[in-house]
């Protein structure tokens, strides 16, 4: 809970964590949780997407989602923490990495901002990273998927659909 | 930080505020917050949508969003939770509901769930909530808003690039 008696006049860190960490705003109330961002791609190779499925324990399932990652290497610009892991998590090597603008997750609360790449790839002859199942199928295919509930992760859904508009083919679908 | 000396065997909860609840999982470490969850809506007045700009302490800005809240009201659907908060922030009534789907917000690490919905709206006469601004535009405008960077929340890009996909009108543009 927050702290009792007289409360302080700034923000009262009320935990940090190895990833987050969560300040409590005693006289406008606001509790905000501090995040180091995080990076996030659509891997293209010709017309189809590499999807990665993995056991999310925050949500108690394993959802699809587009390879993303938090920002935890200091220095490293977002693009290619992008490349990196969609590398790590498909085993595939970025060919071209091009910026599909960032996002919020959550913006009442969170301060997390998710920076997402359209990124040409081929394969590396390397595996995907163990726990993580790797689906390639048609953008267009995955876009259907996302509108009818089949992708659960809004940067996922975000970054689909935009990735289809830029690249013209939602429009020709 | 976490507890020192013999970790638990379940989860440890380092928070609990009136909104969130942060936990620790010791053994495989992890950092989970709680949230009670979200309804946003994509609320249409013929071809056009309102948006609500407002502050966003968070993140240290006036963000440009659909309109949502959070599931505070104990009972309430997310549907009418959706309407009551367009209601609240713009003054419009819902006079037709249609769920859109729903989103984990940043599942690697928040459960947040945020319940979408496309909501046909008509002037209720009432002013719409003090401190937000609502913006009244063509659909397709606000998802070109979206895809070029005028839209920062991931539930509103996700959201105005779904309903767009729903009503067709991004395939005739």
């Amino acid at each position: 809970m927050t702290a009792a008696g007289e409360p302080p006049s700034h923000p009262l860190e009320v935990f940090r964590g190895r990833l987050i960490s969560v300040e409590v705003w005693p006289t406008r109330y606001r509790e905000i949780v501090r995040h180091p961002g995080s990076c996030a791609a659509v891997p293209l190779i010709r017309d189809d997407v590499l999807l990665v499925r993995q056991m999310r324990e925050a949500v108690g399932e394993a959802l699809l989602e587009i390879p993303a990652g938090t920002r935890d290497v200091p220095g490293e610009e977002s693009g290619a923490c992008a490349a990196r892991e969609v590398l790590e998590e498909t085993g595939h090597r970025a060919v071209h990495v091009e910026a599909l603008g960032w996002l919020y997750a959550s913006p009442g609360f969170l301060d997390e901002r998710i920076d997402l790449f359209l990124v040409e790839v081929e394969p590396a002859g390397g595996p995907g990273e163990s726990g993580i199942e790797v689906v390639r199928l048609p953008l267009l295919e995955a876009v259907d998927l996302a509108a009818e509930g089949g992708i659960r992760d809004a940067k996922s859904v975000a970054g689909l659909l935009l990735a289809a508009r830029r690249r013209g083919s939602d429009r020709d679908a």
